[in-house]
């Protein structure tokens, strides 16, 4: 019942001074794609430098060259990094096995991933299942959460991605996910700190039936 | 018939060097995936500042937040990036709705695209769509240009990735691209411009059936 914080779309300062705020109330911190992308692994490497303690995500949807990509994400300082659920399983497995060789973890995400291609991926049991609901599509579509396919996936260790806010959480607590991930629900309200909390507090009283 | 130099796992110093010594062989200068994670989209600024007049080709390997990425990629000196073809369709629509806005390019890379995704696709007839082997496939089957799909797909701009060599030009040639991307073959050689020479002389003589 972790909370994984996002940060996308700002700056290495902003996400750290965000981090902050936020991070006695969520248990993974996220490097997003947009700040790998425009600021590379060094968007990695301070955060964690910020965080030791704290377990980072590389959201690097790698889509090939995985042993590089995945190295020099582990090399960062990140924890877990992201794959690609529709990319070769040639891509996915060695991603699994740099993950492995180097003590990380190994998050599949499944935007766009065919019933197909789920088929396969589902051998993978050491892997965290992301499912995912993409910006792209919140934005287009106003697709979120609420409107995702509602059956549950037959993983052991499951994530929830996209859009989710206060109002999601029961929807989101009956995947029972061992990991919600929530980003501008925390990133961009007025008071970080207090979004954070309140996202904390209410998805543990979600799971555990009880106030905190 | 051109050939975009793609530039893969090295420093942006690395790469601008071998940009260098092959730039008047090379149609396009291709900043690779790892050196996007690796550097940022300085990777991109630091390049085309080197060759303005060169086209350089951003490989975002897009799949979701389209705007945000092909926006920072264009703002850095881009003038084509790319997206999965097998992303969600909003987001590939909105990677070439950014592109016409800035009066850049897409292209579409096709790694890993279901049949029934490809027929959606089609209806992109702006976008260069790429026929990709990736690097995984390659290290990982010895898949090759050569044990590729030799169904030509309908579209009017057609490029070639993924382990091009120049044992691999007569049957690139077949398929007609306009675009052959080639990385190792050039990047790895000994002698960089010599063998950037050598792929620029096979390739105009197969394209032409003239010696240049």
């Amino acid at each position: 019942m972790k909370i994984q914080l996002a940060l996308d779309r700002m700056t290495i300062s902003e996400a750290i001074e965000t981090a902050k705020e936020a991070e006695q109330y969520v248990d993974l911190i996220e490097v997003g794609t947009s700040l790998i992308k425009e600021y590379g692994v060094e968007s990695i490497s301070e955060i964690k430098k910020e965080f030791p303690l704290k377990p980072v995500l590389a959201d690097m949807k790698t889509f090939d060259n995985a042993a590089y990509e995945f190295s020099i994400a582990f090399d960062a300082g990140a924890d877990m990094a992201t794959v690609m659920g529709a990319a070769p399983l040639v891509t996915i497995e060695t991603c699994l096995k740099v993950a492995e060789e180097n003590g990380k973890e190994v998050m599949i995400d499944l935007l766009n991933v065919s019933s197909e291609q789920m088929q396969r991926l589902l051998s993978y049991t050491s892997a965290v299942f992301c499912e995912h609901v993409s910006k792209d599509e919140q934005e287009s579509d106003n697709k979120t959460m609420e409107k995702q396919n509602k059956e549950r996936l037959p993983v052991d260790r499951l994530a929830l991605a996209g859009g989710i806010a206060l109002s999601s959480l029961p929807m989101a607590a009956e995947k029972n996910p061992e990991i919600i991930v929530v980003g501008s629900a925390i990133t961009k309200a007025a008071n970080i700190q207090e979004a954070a909390k309140q996202m904390y507090t209410a998805w543990k009283t979600i799971r555990t039936g009880e106030n905190v």
